[in-house]
């Protein structure tokens, strides 16, 4: 599994930003090798956000964004907000016992 | 729900920050309002981490590193590496349906 953490820093309106990007994740999230995702908002910054997406592999990652149909949701995307994509491994996982 | 990010820049040896944190992992995850952390690791770069952690509430989280236990794990962590912690809340999740 990898980690991709994604900052996006919006200069659109954060409303607009919101719903383009659940566009994105209807797409993405029904890409082979898509695990999970998790869109988060910055507290006490409403123009600041991380997506951290779980996929099985970089392989399986780059062919979703490697589509004609991806460049349009990426398109939009682009006109609302600046992104930093950063890849990561797993080093350390938990979840509590009791949950 | 509230998520925690953590970037973590290690200056000292990275295989000792790993054991560390886990020793802090271990302190956290005992806490009540702990749901689920993750330390991930950037790929290409063995000095950067983020640690993605999950808590019931900011009421809890500060409730768990406000104790003279947390302060050891605190002061181990920051003789290897600078930390920035930022909050989080979520918008958007979303778990694979054949996962």
């Amino acid at each position: 599994m990898i980690v991709l953490l994604n900052r996006f820093t919006v200069h659109g309106d954060p409303e607009t930003f919101e719903e383009v990007f659940a566009a994105v994740s209807d797409y993405m999230s029904d890409r082979p090798g898509f695990l999970a995702h998790r869109l988060v908002r910055e507290a006490g910054d409403g123009a600041a956000y991380v997506n951290i997406a779980e996929w099985e592999s970089l392989e399986l990652l780059r062919r979703a964004v490697r589509s004609p149909e991806f460049e349009v949701h990426e398109d939009a995307l682009a006109a609302l907000a600046t992104s930093g994509p950063v890849l990561h491994e797993v080093v350390l996982d938990r979840t509590a016992v009791a949950a």
